[in-house]
C-alpha cells in the first residue's frame, strides 16, 4: 500500500464512475469532468498519487474541488481554470506553495479536480479525500470536523472573479463560498480551502478513497448490464477501504422527480416505485446528495450513510441531477466509513444537521419498523 | 484651500452632523460612529486633513468604510475594530500600505470611518469623498465610474470574519459585499477597497466634501430649533462646494413608513402629509437613502439630487432608518454636483438605475407637471 502510482488519463473515466458511484448523488456531473480531466492529463502528463500515509509530514497539502449546484454545473460548464487560479490565490495569500493536492470529496467530478490542477502544477496528489463520499456543505468535511479550518480559502469563478476569505468557522465560509458561487460563478465555483501538513492530512482524511473509485469504476466498466454482478463485486473493495454493509434497497422506476436550485444547492425529493414483485414507494429526499431513504414511515438509511443510484439496466451510477422520470434504477444504500460515525462527525453529518427530525441508526442495525 | 488642517475630537460631531445631511438619509448613524470616532480621537490624537489637490501624485489612497443595512447597523453597533482590519487585510493583499485614506460616501458615520482609522494608523485623510453624498451601492462610487476598480477590496465584520475579493466589475464587488454582510456581519460590514494613486484620486473624487460635512454640521448646531435660518444659510457653503440649488420641497408630518431589510439594503417608502397650508401628500422612495420625492404623479426631485430630512422643529438632519410615523419634517431637495450629473455618472445613479421608469430631470429644470 504505501507505494506511490501514477495515474494517466487511461484511469481517469474509471475514478470518475467510481466517484459518481460514492458520491450518493452528488459530487459533480461524469461528462465534463471526464472529458477535462482526461484531456489536461493528455496535455501536461501523469499525475503521481501518494498514499495518505506516505505524504511528508511537514509538505503543504490543499483541498481542492467545484462547489455548487449539480443542476446548474450540467449548464453552465468549468472552462477548466477555475480551480488553478483559486489554488493559485491561496498561495499567493498563505505565501507559499503547496505540495500536494488532495479531494475535499469524491464525485464524478470532485475526484479529478484535484488531477487536473496535479497535472498543470506537476504536483501529486494523495490517495484520500475530505468525505470518503460526497456532501452539500464544507464544514462537513472530515478536515473541519477534526479539527483543522478551512480557511485561508479561495474560490473563483469562470470569468476569473476572485475571493479570499477568512472566517470564524466552516459554517460561515460554506454560506460565504455558496453566495460566491451564485452570485460571481452562474451557481458554481472552485474552491482551494483547508490547508493543512501532511501530518494533520494522515489524521483527518479518509484513505484510499481515489483508488476505491478507480477499483468501484473498473467494475462499473466490468459489469456494464449486469447489476447483479456489479453489485456482488462491490462487497470487497468497499470492505477493503473501511466501509460498512452494501445492499440493494429497491429495484424499480423513478415516478417523481421534484428538484429545485435553492440557496445554491439541488434540493428535492425523488420517488421510485419498486417493480411488480415489489411494489412499494420509497421516498429518497436530496440535497445536491441523496440524504435520507424512506418507505412510509421506515427510515431505511441515511446520511452519513451512503445511498446510491445506479441504473438498473445498465448498473452505471446517476447522479441526483440526471434522475427523471421513467429512469429503471436500483437504488443501494452502503455502510459509512468509520471516521463519518463518530460523536464528533455525528454533530456535523447527522440526518438533523439537515433539517431531519431523525436520529442516525448505522445500516447495519435493524430499523424501527412502526 | 491648499492647506493641511487638523481634525480633532471636538470636530467630530459636526461632520458628523453636516454627514448626515448631505447623505440624503444614508451614510450610517450620527450617534454611534460620532461617540466611536469621539474616543479614538481622543486617544490617539488629532487626524491631519490634505486638500484633494495636496495629495502627492505617488500617495497610495484607500477608501474605507461601513457597508449595509442601516437598520441593522442600529442593532447591531460596530466594534470599532473592522475597518482597521478590512484596511490591514488589504494592505497585507496589495503589499503596500495606504499612505493616505478617503471616505467613499459622506454620512454620520461614513465620513467618520476613516478618520477613525486615520488616528489609529497616523495617516492623514483626504479632504474629499466618492459621492458628494451616500448611495446604497459601490459601483455608483465616482472612483468606479471614472474607472478606478473597485477591488482588490477587503471586507470585515464584527467577528473578525474577513474576504479579499477581485472582481471583473464593481457590480460582482457589491453584491458580493452586501452578501458577505448579511452573512457574515449580521447585516453591514467594512470594506477597505478602491485603492488608487494620488493622480487618480484627484480626477475621480468630490472633492471638499469633508470640510463641507463640518461647515454644514456647525450650521445645524448654530440653527438647533430654526429651520428658516438654517436653509438660508446652507446654500453658501453647498454652492462653494459646487452643489446645485437647495431648496424645501414640503414641511409636514410623516404619516406612514413601510421600510423593510431586503438583500443586506433598506428600501421603502415615506409619505409625508403636508401641514394645514399645504395638506398635499409626498411620497419619498428609498434604499438606504432617500431616492424619488413625488406629489402624486409629479415628480419633485430624484437620484443623483440629494433628497434630505431635516426635523422640522429642531433643523437637525434625519436619517431614513430612524423616520418614524408622526416625526415633522421639512423635506429639502439639493442639485447634485456636476460629477454626478455626466453622462457616464447618469449610466449608474440615474433614477432607472434603481428601477424607477424616470428619466432625471436636474433639480434646477422645471418638472412636468402632469
Amino acid at each position: 500500500m504505501n507505494s506511490r502510482s501514477s495515474i494517466s488519463a487511461e484511469d481517469i473515466a474509471d475514478i470518475a464512475w467510481g466517484g459518481a458511484f460514492l458520491a450518493t448523488g452528488g459530487g459533480g456531473d461524469v461528462t465534463v469532468g471526464r472529458m477535462i480531466t482526461r484531456e489536461v492529463l493528455r496535455r501536461h502528463g501523469d499525475v503521481t498519487m501518494v498514499p495518505l500515509e506516505a505524504i511528508d509530514d511537514d509538505a503543504t497539502v490543499v483541498a481542492v474541488g467545484a462547489v455548487g449546484s449539480p443542476t446548474l454545473m450540467q449548464e453552465k460548464v468549468s472552462n477548466g481554470e477555475e480551480a488553478v487560479w483559486a489554488l493559485e490565490a491561496l498561495e499567493a495569500h498563505i505565501g507559499r506553495q503547496a505540495d500536494a493536492l488532495i479531494a475535499f470529496e469524491v464525485g464524478g467530478d470532485n475526484s479529478l479536480v484535484p488531477l487536473q490542477v496535479a497535472a498543470r502544477r506537476k504536483l501529486p496528489v494523495v490517495d484520500a479525500d475530505g468525505m470518503g463520499r460526497a456532501f452539500p456543505e464544507l464544514q462537513m468535511e472530515t478536515f473541519s470536523i477534526y479539527g483543522v479550518s478551512a480557511t485561508p480559502l479561495s474560490i473563483a469563478g469562470d470569468l476569473k472573479d476572485i475571493a479570499i476569505i477568512e472566517t470564524r468557522d466552516s459554517f460561515i465560509a460554506e454560506r460565504l463560498v455558496r453566495h460566491f458561487a451564485v452570485i460571481a460563478g452562474g451557481g458554481s465555483c472552485y474552491s482551494a480551502e483547508h490547508v493543512m501538513d501532511g501530518r494533520t492530512a494522515k489524521r483527518v482524511s479518509v484513505p484510499g478513497t481515489i483508488s476505491l473509485c478507480r477499483a468501484l469504476g473498473q467494475l462499473v466498466s466490468r459489469h456494464r448490464g449486469d447489476l447483479e454482478g456489479f453489485v456482488l463485486a462491490l462487497g470487497a473493495p468497499l470492505e477493503a477501504a473501511g466501509y460498512g454493509v452494501a445492499k440493494v434497497l429497491m429495484r424499480g422506476k423513478v415516478v417523481d422527480v421534484s428538484r429545485r436550485v435553492e440557496g445554491g444547492y439541488d434540493v428535492g425529493r425523488m420517488l421510485v416505485q419498486g417493480f411488480a414483485e415489489d411494489p412499494r414507494t420509497m421516498s429518497i429526499d436530496f440535497k445536491n446528495e441523496f440524504l435520507v431513504a424512506r418507505i412510509g414511515d421506515q427510515v431505511l438509511a441515511t446520511v452519513p450513510d451512503l445511498i446510491c443510484f445506479v441504473d438498473n439496466d445498465t448498473a452505471q451510477p446517476i447522479t441526483a441531477e440526471t434522475v427523471r422520470y421513467g429512469l429503471r434504477v436500483a437504488v443501494m444504500a452502503i455502510g459509512a466509513p468509520e471516521i463519518l460515525r463518530t460523536p464528533r462527525a455525528l454533530q456535523v453529518v447527522a440526518p438533523r444537521c439537515f433539517g431531519f427530525d431523525l436520529d442516525y441508526v448505522p445500516l447495519e442495525k435493524p430499523k424501527d419498523c412502526s
